[in-house]
C-alpha cells in the first residue's frame, strides 16, 4: 500500500486545518486528548498485541509491556502539559527608567504546525504510530502525520484508527493523527510546504536521506533523527576482578535482548587483556538464543554486517549462542590497536545479536580506541572505586547522551530526566526523543511586546501565572 | 587579509584545546571571564568607537550606546550562568518498585565544543566579535572562533585582541576567542571537523550558503542563522483615526533609523485605504535624512533593490526624505491585491531606508496579503480596543517570533524574555539570537545513570542542588 500524492495532499491539508485548534487548545483539553489516546491503547491491548506479534514476532510478553510503556508515555506527556514548565513562560515588566526604556515582554513556546513522524521497526508501539515522537508532538500542540513502517503495516493502520477515533471522541479535531504509507509518500511528507518538522527513528542511511531532504527545502525544517549508535562499554580490570561472571552474563543478556535489535544495544565492549573476561563471555553466550529478526531487510543485513566484521583480519569469533530461525547470537573479539586503525570497519553499528569485544593492554590503548568511537546514544562504564576513571569518563561523555555506571544500556526509562540522543550519528539534533523534554523539539519561542491583556494567549495573562511556573524579571517562580 | 588554511587549522586546534577547560569551568569562573570581557570593552570604549566610526560611519552616539549594550549583554550572560537554570538540571531518583525498576537519572546541559560565529555588518559590536552569539556561546562553556565581517576588519581585530587578552588575564585558557578573516576561511570554518556549531547574522543568500555547508557535512552541525526579515506592520482604520500623525512619524523614525539597516526595520506596512494615512507619511518623511550605508555591497544593493520594487507596475513613489551622501529615505505605495499576486517581488527585504505601504480595502484583502508574508523576526499591530483583531493576530503570530503592539520593531531589548528569531527566512532554527535563552543553542543534554556521586559533574551533586534551580522527580525546586 502506498499513499498517493493526492491523498497525501488531503491528509496534510486536514492536519493543517487541525493545527490552529491544537494550538489554541487548553492544557486540560490537550491532556484529556492524550489520555484518551492512552486509554484506547490499553483497552485494545490484546487485539493490538495479536496483530503486532504476527507482524514483528517480538512475542506477546514484550509487546504487552510495550503497549503499557506507550500508554504510559502518552500519560507522562499529559502531565507535562498540565505542569506547564514546558511553555518556558518568561515575563519582563516594562521599565521606563532603563536606557533605552524597556517595553513589557512576555515569552512562551508555541507549537509549529503539522509534524511528520517516521516510525521505527523495532518498537512497533513505543516508537511507532502512537509512540514517543507522536506523543511529544501532540503534547506540544501539533497534529501528526505518521509514515507507517513497512514492517508492521496492519498494526500501524489499526493503531492509527484506534487513536484517531479516540482523539476525535474526546473532542480533538479531525486530522489530528493520520497515516501515510510508502517511501515516496515519506519523502513527499518531509518536503510538503505545510509540514513544519519531522521526527525519525531508523537507520543512518535512511535518516540521512530524509535529513538532506528536510534541510534542502526552500524553507528548511528541523529533522529530529535518531539514527545509529554503537553504544560503547568500558570494563576495567578491577571490575572484572570484582565480578567477572556477573558482568559477562549481564553483557550477554543486554546485547541479545530483543534479538539485538535495540538502538541502545552495546555494540562494542572494551575489555582489559589478560583477565579472562572473554572466556567468561564465551561461557555465558551458549545459553542465549537467537530468533526471528524484525524485517526482511534486517534479516538480510545481519549476516552481511556480521561478515563485514568477521572479514577484518584482526577479528575472531569468540563464541555463539543457540540458533533460532536461522539467527544465532555472536560475540566477536579484536584488539584496541586494530580499532584505532580501522574504526570505519570495526565501529560500524550492526543491528542484531552481535557485539565486538576489544581487548586493551593499558589505559593509553583504551583511550586511543575510545577516541575513535562515533557519537552514541549511550556509553557505559564498569569500574570499581579504586579506579581513576576521570579521563576515561571525559572521553565517554564527549561521545554520548547518556553515561551509565554499573548497568547496561538497553532499557530506556521514560522520565523527566531521560536523554535518548547524542552526537552524530546517534541523533541529528541537540535533543532527546525519549522523556519529557522531547516536547521542546516541536515548539518555537513567541514573544509579545506591550500586548493588551485581552490579546495575550491565555497562559501569558497574569491570572494564569498564579498557577503556572514562570520567570518574571529574571526570577523563577513556582506557584505552590 | 585572509586567514590561510594552515592558520585556520591552528586556530581551531587551539579552540579545541581550550574546550575541556571551558566545559569544566565553574559558574563563578565563567562569570568572571565574561565580566572581564565586558570591562575590557567599556574601558576601551573611546578607542573602539573611533575605529568603528571610521569603518562603519554609524556615528559616535549610536556606537557608544552599542558598546554599552554589548558589555551589558556579556554581563547578562554572566548572571544567567550564575543563576543556573540554563543547565536544566533534572533528577529522577531510582525507583526499585517501578515496572521495570527505574535507575537514578541525572540530566544537565553541557557545552558542545568550539563554536563559529559569523559577525554582522550592521552591529559592529552587538552582533560582531564580542556580540550576542559570542557571549551566549562562551556563557554556555564553548570557545569561539569569529569570522570577522569585511565591513569592519580593523575594529574586529582590535575587539578580538582586547577581549582575548581580557579573558586570558582573568584566567581563561588561550584559544578562548580568536578571529579568522575572508570568505574562504568562513566556509572552511563551518566545515571543520572540530567546530560543533555556528551562529550567523546576515543575508539570506550568504546564510543559506553556510547553512547548506553545515548541513551537508558528513556530521551535520547546527547552524543558527538570522537571515532576512520583512517585519510586517498592520495599522487599523481605528488606529489611524485615533493617532494618524503620531503613527506616521513613528513609522518614519523606525524605518529610517540607522539608515534603515536594522534587521527589524518595518519593511511592509498594511494601511487602511481612504484614511489618508499615506498623506501623513508623505508629510513626515521629508524631515528624515539618509546617510552613508555600511558597506560597498549594501551601497550597491540598495538602489538595485529599490528599483526592483519601483519597477512593479502597482508601485508608486509616495515620498522621499533628505538625500545625504547619495542615499535618501523612500516610502513606496502599492495595494494588497498586488502583494497577493506578486509576493516574491513586493515582499522581498530591501536593506536600507525604504518601506512599502500597502493599502487594503477590507479585512479579507488584509488577511490575504498577510498570508503572503514570509517568516519574520517581528510583526507589529496598531489597533484600538474597538477593533476585533483576533484573526489578524493569529495570522501575524504564525509569521513572527515577536509580536508588538502600539510600538515599532526597531529596538531589541536584551532580556530574559526577548525573542529575536522567527520562521524561515527570519532564522534557520527554533531559537533566539538575543536574550538569555540564546544560550540553549550551544548546549546539548547529557544524562548520568546510577553514577557514583564523586564521578558526577559538580553541578549534579546533591550539595549543588541546594543552591541551583532543578527538577527532582518531576517537581521544580527553586532554592531560596
Amino acid at each position: 500500500m502506498t499513499t498517493s500524492s493526492a491523498d497525501l495532499g488531503s491528509i496534510v491539508d486536514a492536519a493543517a486545518a487541525a493545527a490552529p485548534i491544537w494550538r489554541r487548545s487548553s492544557a486540560a483539553q490537550r491532556a484529556t486528548w492524550l489520555r484518551a489516546a492512552a486509554d484506547a491503547l490499553d483497552a485494545n491491548a490484546d487485539a493490538l498485541v495479536a496483530v503486532a506479534d504476527e507482524e514483528t514476532r517480538l512475542g506477546a510478553a514484550r509487546l504487552t509491556g510495550e503497549v503499557a510503556r506507550t500508554s504510559g508515555q502518552l500519560r507522562l506527556f499529559a502531565s507535562v502539559v498540565e505542569e506547564g514548565s514546558y511553555l518556558e513562560l518568561t515575563i519582563d515588566d516594562a521599565d521606563a527608567t532603563a536606557t533605552p526604556p524597556r517595553p513589557e515582554l512576555r515569552r512562551m513556546l508555541t507549537p509549529l504546525g503539522p509534524v511528520a513522524v517516521f516510525s521505527a521497526s523495532n518498537f512497533p508501539f513505543a516508537f511507532s504510530v502512537a509512540g514517543g515522537d507522536t506523543a511529544s508532538a501532540l503534547a506540544a500542540g501539533n497534529p501528526v502525520i505518521v509514515k507507517a513502517h513497512s514492517g508492521h503495516p496492519r498494526l500501524s493502520a489499526l493503531t492509527a484508527n484506534l487513536v484517531a477515533a479516540a482523539l476525535e471522541a474526546a473532542g480533538a479535531p479531525a486530522g489530528s493523527l493520520s497515516l501515510v504509507e510508502g517511501r515516496e509518500a515519506g519523502n513527499a511528507l518531509v518536503q510538503h510546504p505545510l509540514v513544519r518538522a519531522a521526527g525519525f527513528t531508523g537507520s543512518v542511511s535512511g535518516g540521512r536521506a530524509l535529513f538532506d531532504l528536510a534541510s534542502g527545502r526552500p524553507d528548511p525544517i528541523p529533522f529530529y533523527g535518531e539514527l545509529g549508535s554503537i553504544n560503547p562499554v568500558v570494563i576495567t580490570e578491577a571490575a572484572v576482578a570484582a565480578q567477572k561472571d556477573a558482568l559477562a552474563t549481564g553483557l550477554v543478556s543486554s546485547f541479545t535482548l530483543g534479538v539485538g535489535q535495540f538502538c541502545t544495544k552495546p555494540g562494542v565492549v572494551f575489555i582489559p587483556a589478560g583477565t579472562g573476561f572473554e572466556d567468561a563471555v564465551a561461557a555465558a553466550l551458549p545459553a542465549a538464543s537467537g530468533g526471528p529478526l524484525l524485517t526482511e531487510r534486517i534479516t538480510e543485513a545481519f549476516p552481511a554486517g556480521l561478515a563485514h566484521l568477521e572479514d577484518d583480519p584482526s577479528v575472531s569469533v569468540l563464541a555463539s549462542g543457540v540458533e533460532v530461525q536461522g539467527v544465532r547470537p555472536v560475540a566477536l573479539l579484536t584488539d584496541a590497536r586494530s580499532v584505532v586503525k580501522r574504526p570505519d570497519v570495526l565501529l560500524e553499528e550492526c543491528f542484531g545479536p552481535v557485539t565486538l569485544l576489544v581487548r586493551y593492554d593499558d589505559r593509553d590503548e583504551l583511550h586511543a580506541a575510545i577516541a575513535a568511537v562515533p557519537g552514541s546514544l549511550t556509553a557505559t562504564l564498569h569500574a570499581e572505586p579504586v579506579d581513576d576513571v576521570s579521563a576515561t569518563l571525559e572521553l565517554l561523555q564527549d561521545r554520548a547522551g547518556r553515561v551509565l555506571f554499573a548497568g547496561w544500556p538497553t532499557g530506556v526509562a521514560v522520565t523527566w530526566s531521560q536523554q535518548h540522543g547524542g552526537p552524530w550519528p546517534a541523533t541529528t539534533s541537540l535533543h532527546t526523543s525519549v522523556g519529557a523534554s522531547a516536547i521542546r523539539r516541536f515548539l518555537r519561542p513567541l514573544t509579545f511586546q506591550d500586548a493588551p491583556e485581552p490579546l495575550l494567549p491565555e497562559v501569558l495573562r497574569d491570572h494564569a501565572l498564579t498557577r503556572l511556573p514562570h520567570r518574571r524579571n529574571g526570577r523563577l517562580v513556582v506557584p505552590a
